[in-house]
C-alpha cells in the first residue's frame, strides 16, 4: 500500500487516490480473496485505505482484510467508492486502464458530480501489476512451494503414463493429488496432449487414449496459498526415433540457453532470442510459434512477457517461465518449461524435475 | 452470425462491422475455443467474417472454426484486424464496451489512421452476450446434460460425507468423477463449506474436517461440452435441531417460490421478490445477503441477473439459477439452487436432485 502510494506520487497529473478493482491486485494489497471488491487508497494517507464489498463477504472480509477498513455495501461498489471520495473533496482518482472496461469507466463517471465528471478519472497502466512483478521473500517462498508441489505431481503421474490410459484420467489424477497435497486447485486447465495431439500447443486433456509410442506433453500448475506454479515436461512412450530424439535435444538445448540468459539487466527479448536462436540453428524455429515465457505469481500469466524484441529489463525478484516448444502439425510437439527466479547475481530454477528425455 | 448482423443493423449510428474478442462470444459465433482471437463480422455480409488468432492455434483453429475464415497473424491481433477493415474502406466498427478495457480501446485506436481514429470505434453493450441469453435447442440439450452430470456427482458424493473427512477431499472426489464422466473440468471453484463455514456464501473447500453434526453446503458445477452447470444442495450431518430444520424449510420454501415465479413475461425482480418475500415472512431476509440467481451458459455467470428491482423480462430459452440462501455468522448457512429453463408456458427445472432435507 505504502509502496503503491510512493509510485503514484510521481505520476503527473497527480490524483488524491487510486481505485483498485482487479481481484489479484485487491488480494495483493489487502489479502481479500473475494470476487467482488473495490479498494480506494488515498495517496497521501495509504493507511486510510477502504475496501468496499458486498453482503456475501461480511464474514470472509473480516477474516482476511488487513491494511484497509471494510465497508459492506448494498448497491453498486463503484457508486459507494465514488461517493466516499467526493465526500472527502477529492478531485481526481487514478484507475487501472488495463483492468477497467469502457463500460465500467462510463459507470464510474456517472457516479461523479457532473462538473467533475470529465476530469475525475485519470488512467494509469496496471500500477499494482507492475509492483507485483517483483516478488518479496514471502512470495518467493510461496512460489517455490507451489513449484515443488508441481514437481511432486509430475513424479506421481509418471507411473500412470501407459498406452491406453485416457488423457483426462491423467489430468484427473494429477488434480486429485494436488488437492490432497493442499492445493486450492490447478492454476490453469491441465494440458495432457499425446501422440499427434502433442502438436497442439494448448491441447487440453481429452478422452483420447495414450498411444503405444509417441510424445506426451504435460503442462500444468497448481494454485497453492494463492500462488501459481507452471511447468511442462514432454515424455516419450516407447523408444523415440532418431528424428524425435534430435528434436527433443534441440528444444532442451534451447530451454537451457533461455534459462542461462536469465539475469538482472538482461532484457526479456534477449532471453527469448537465446532460446530461439538455438532452434534457428537446428532449422526448427518456424515451429516455435509462441513466445518464450511470462511472469508467474498470484496470476498464471503476469508480466514480464518474454517475447521477441521485448525491451523490459529483468530485475531480482521476478519469477518467470522459460518454455520454448516446437509443433509439427499432425506429427508431434515438444515443450519444456521451468519456473525461474531472477536473483541478485543470476537466476535460480524453481522447477526441480529432471529434463533429460524420459522414455517409458 | 446472421442474427448478430440483424441486431446490429438496427443500431444508430451504424457501422460496417463488429469486432468480437471476448472468448465465450468468439466460441459462440465460430466454435473456436482458443484463448486469443479477434473476429470481425461485416454487418452487410456476415458470411465473410474473419477470425484472427496466433501461431499457437494453427491446427486447432483449422479443426474448430466454422462460419469464419481464419487468419494466423504474427503481431498484434488488433493491428491485423484494424488493418483488414481499413483496407476494405470501412469507416466505423462496433466494439463491445463491456469486454474492452480502456487500454485496449486506446491500442485499437492507435491501429487506425489518424483522421478516422476518433470516430472509428462505436461502443455497444455486450451484443453477443445478449444473443447468448436465449439458448437454442442444441444449447439447452448441452445445459441439460451438464446439469444431469452435476446431479450424478451429488449422488456419488453423498456416501462420502462423513464426519472427519476433509472438505477438499470431497471436492477432489467430485472433480475426479466429473473428469471421468467426460467433463472438461469444473465450471467454478467447488464450494464445500461445513459447520460454521457454511455461513460463508463463497466458502471454497478447505482442509477443514467435516464436523459430527452441522450443515454442509455443496455448490458446484461442471463444464461439459463447453456448457456450465451450477447447483447447490445443503445437507445435515447428524440430526438437525428444530431451529435448523425451520431455517432449512424456509430456504426451501423460498427457493420453490422463486422457481414457481419463473415464466415468460415475469421480470427478474419478480422472481427475486418471490423468493425474498418468503424469507421476509420468516424473519430471515436480513440473512439473505445476495441476489437470487443468474443466467448460465458458456459462462457460469451470464445475464439475466435475478436481483431486487431488476426489470429485465424473462424469455423462453433463458436458463437461470434460482438460489436463495441464508447465512448466520458463526452459526450456519443454507443455500439451495437449481438450474431452471424458461419455457414457452412456464419453466422446466433442469436439476433433478431432490431438495428435502437430507440428514446423514
Amino acid at each position: 500500500m505504502e509502496q503503491l502510494a510512493l509510485v503514484l506520487k510521481k505520476i503527473r497529473p497527480g490524483a488524491q487516490a487510486i481505485l483498485v478493482v482487479h481481484p489479484p491486485d485487491v488480494r495483493y494489497l489487502t489479502g481479500f480473496t473475494g470476487s467482488n471488491a473495490a479498494v480506494i487508497v488515498p495517496i497521501a494517507k495509504p493507511g486510510e485505505a477502504v475496501l468496499f464489498t458486498d453482503g456475501r463477504y461480511i464474514q470472509q472480509s473480516k477474516e482476511e482484510v488487513r491494511q484497509a477498513r471494510v465497508e459492506i455495501v448494498e448497491q453498486s461498489l463503484m457508486r459507494s467508492a465514488c461517493g466516499w471520495m467526493q465526500q472527502r473533496g477529492m478531485q481526481r482518482c487514478f484507475f487501472d486502464a488495463e483492468h477497467t472496461t469502457v463500460s465500467a469507466l462510463e459507470a464510474m463517471r456517472q457516479a461523479i458530480a457532473p462538473k467533475q465528471r470529465r476530469s475525475f478519472f485519470v488512467p494509469v497502466a496496471a500500477p499494482v501489476a507492475r509492483l507485483r512483478q517483483i516478488k518479496d521473500a514471502t512470495e518467493i517462498r510461496a512460489l517455490q512451494k507451489a513449484a515443488h508441489l508441481g514437481c511432486d505431481l509430475f513424479d506421481a503421474v509418471l507411473p500412470l503414463l501407459e498406452p491406453g490410459c485416457r488423457e483426462v484420467e491423467i489430468a484427473a489424477q494429477m488434480e486429485l493429488a494436488a488437492r490432497r497435497a493442499g492445493a486450492d486447485g490447478m492454476s490453469f486447465d491441465t494440458i495432457v496432449a499425446s501422440g499427434a495431439r502433442s502438436a497442439l500447443p494448448h491441447g487440453r486433456a481429452t478422452p483420447q487414449r495414450l498411444p503405444k509410442r509417441g510424445f506426451v506433453v504435460l503442462d500444468f500448475g497448481v494454485l497453492l496459498g494463492g500462488y501459481c506454479s507452471d511447468m511442462t515436461r514432454t515424455v516419450h512412450l516407447g523408444a523415440a526415433s532418431a528424428a524425435e530424439r534430435a528434436a527433443y535435444d534441440a528444444v532442451l538445448e534451447a530451454q537451457m540457453a533461455g534459462v542461462d540468459a536469465v539475469r538482472p539487466g538482461a532484457t526479456c527479448g534477449e532471453v527469448d532470442e537465446a532460446a530461439r536462436s538455438v532452434l534457428r540453428r537446428a532449422k526448427l524455429a518456424q515451429h516455435f510459434t509462441h513466445s518464450t515465457g511470462h511472469g508467474v505469481g498470484l496470476e498464471i500469466h503476469e508480466g514480464p512477457r518474454l517475447a521477441a524484441g521485448q525491451k523490459q529489463v529483468l530485475e531480482p525478484g521476478m519469477v518467470i517461465t522459460v518454455e520454448p516448444g516446437i509443433y509439427l502439425p499432425k506429427r508431434f510437439g515438444i515443450r519444456i518449461e521451468d519456473m525461474v527466479l531472477v536473483t541478485e547475481r543470476g537466476h535460480k530454477i524453481l522447477t526441480r524435475s529432471p529434463k533429460a528425455l524420459v522414455e517409458l
